[in-house]
Formats: structure tokens, C-alpha cells, sequence
């Protein structure tokens, strides 16, 4: 929700990279995520996200389902990952599995998203599924667990990792230095 | 390292309660530290905290063995949690085993330590072994783990739970905002 304000204001550009995380849980054994498999931590983070919310004014509630497979969001994401509207449809998707509780694996959903930012959902959802563009988000995820991916939202700034909102500033305080 | 300053910046009081993390980790089925089980992970977290030792201008070194058991540096703690000199000789542990790569099990290492604050270890070690004192540990790690602790360091704020380095400032400004 806050990636291209904060790196806006500090003139840094933003590639997004989408890619799916539970092909990379599965890598370690896990069947589901760790918020539901360790359940202390799980309670935790969901009360820490609600607080997390208010600290940064960003409405929230916890989703009835979770986690939500999102694969034919993500392939959207990932095929238009370089269209100007990338990160309002990403902020668009989170949003309704963060704020409305709606399932953001439903193909309706995702139509109503790009309906709303004055799209062509029947020609997006046709390209993202094409035989020239579906199969590149395995390949992104194969590469993401390659990179040493183990959650997100994680941030590059060249081969530096950054893993998660709490890390945000850092990263993008580290990519504003690096390119002075 | 913190968080005597940053309480005292915000008129708030610290009241340390040490405990074994190596029991709340076996409960889950983790024979050691998850730093290590979650490989991936585990490499960020090091570089992570290297980094962050850098932003808030602290002394670091990856120790050369982790994670050091230190049930006795604990057991002292434990007994002496509320003497005055309990946040000096928390971060000299620490310092002990982050920066100058030591083993804080060794008995040695603690007297040391205790010495250089002008105190009497052979008294300090005698008491916080004795049969009065040494039972509090398990006692205290199984009041951590009914808690919902899972890590450390943990805050507690009254009811309200923050965990970690990163939630140490949300955690003060809770308690400072609490008191008024």
C-alpha cells in the first residue's frame, strides 16, 4: 500500500515483481502458511497487522479465508508487471482481500478490479492466460526462490534483500543512497 | 540494547523478565533455533542484523557458534530482575556474545561480567542457584510460553503483545500513551 508514495517521495523507481509464495512454502515442507501453522505467531501477527493498520491509517480487516490462492490475479499482475497501472491494481487486489474480505481467487473479482481502472478485463485475463505469457509465473517463482526468497513483500535493491513492510524504509533509503 | 534509553525517553518504566527461549522453540517441535532450520531465512535474518546494528550505531559480529545456551547468564538475570544494575548487565551478555564472539555458557564469561559491574559472583552465582532462586526459571519460561510468546525480545505493554527489535518504539509509545 505505501511502496510507490515512499519511493516517490524519495525518487526512487519501483519495479514489481510478482510471484506466488506458496510453490516457495511448499519448498519448505509447508503445507499452508506459518501464520496458520505456528499458531502463537499467527494470533500475533494478525493482531500486530490490525495495529500496523492504524499506525499507517490504512483500513483493514482480517480475511474470513486465509490464505487466499490468487493465481490468476498474480499472472495479471505479473504480465502487465510494467504497465502504469501496476500498482493501483495491486493495491486494488489487496484491498479487497484486506479490506472486503472477498475471495481474490475468484476470476469475477479480478474483472471487477480492472473494470475499475478503465480496463479491458476479457482481452487482460485472455493475454495473462496465453500460452506466450502463462508460463512465466513459474519461471518468476522458480527465480524468486532462487534469489533466497522466503516471504513478501521482499524488496532488491541490486543483490541487497529486504524482506517486508517493517524494511520498506530501509530499502528504499538504501536505493535513494545508492544512486547518488 | 535499546530500550533502557528509549523507556526513559518516553517516562517509561522497564521491568525485565528473562526466560529460556530454547524450551518455547522445543514445544514447537523445533530442536533449535529457526534461524538455522529456515536456511534461507536464516541468511537474511544474519545480514539483516548486521544491518540494523549499523543504523542504530551497535558494535556486531556474527558469533561463531549459535545459539549459545546461557541458562546460568539467564538464571541470574532471572533472580536479580529488578536490581538496579539488571539493564547493564543484560546488554553486557549480550555485548559478550554479538560483539566479542564469547561463549555466555561458560560460567566464566558471567563472573566476568559480574565483576566488571563491582558486584560479587561467587555470592550472585550461589544465590541465583540456590533452591529458593533456581526453580524460578521454569517457572518463568512456562509463564512466557502460556503468554504466547515465540520469540524474544517480547513486550508487554498490560495485555497487548509486541515482539521484537521492530516493535520495541511501537511498544514505549503504547505504554507512554497507557499511562497518561
Amino acid at each position: 500500500m505505501r511502496i510507490e508514495t515512499v519511493a516517490a517521495n524519495h525518487g526512487v523507481d519501483v519495479h514489481w515483481r510478482p510471484f506466488l509464495l506458496g510453490p516457495i512454502f511448499q519448498s519448505f515442507g509447508w503445507e499452508t502458511s506459518p501464520f496458520l501453522l505456528q499458531k502463537h505467531k499467527g494470533n500475533y501477527v494478525w493482531s500486530d497487522m490490525q495495529r500496523q493498520c492504524i499506525k499507517y491509517n490504512l483500513d483493514w480487516q482480517k480475511p474470513s479465508d486465509f490464505p487466499r490462492a490468487a493465481v490468476l490475479a498474480t499472472r495479471v499482475a505479473l504480465t502487465y508487471r510494467d504497465a502504469p497501472w501496476i500498482g493501483h491494481y495491486c493495491r486494488s487486489i489487496m484491498r479487497r482481500n484486506f479490506v472486503l474480505d472477498q475471495d481474490i481467487g475468484d476470476t469475477a473479482i479480478v474483472k471487477q478490479v480492472l473494470t475499475q481502472l478503465n480496463l479491458d478485463p476479457p482481452q487482460i485475463e485472455a493475454t495473462a492466460l496465453s500460452d506466450e505469457h502463462k508460463p512465466a509465473l513459474r519461471a518468476q517463482t522458480q527465480l524468486a526462490a532462487e534469489l533466497g526468497i522466503f516471504g513478501a513483500p521482499t524488496f532488491f535493491v541490486g543483490e541487497e534483500m529486504f524482506w517486508g513492510n517493517d524494511r520498506l524504509d530501509d530499502a528504499i533509503q538504501y536505493a535513494a543512497r545508492s544512486s547518488k
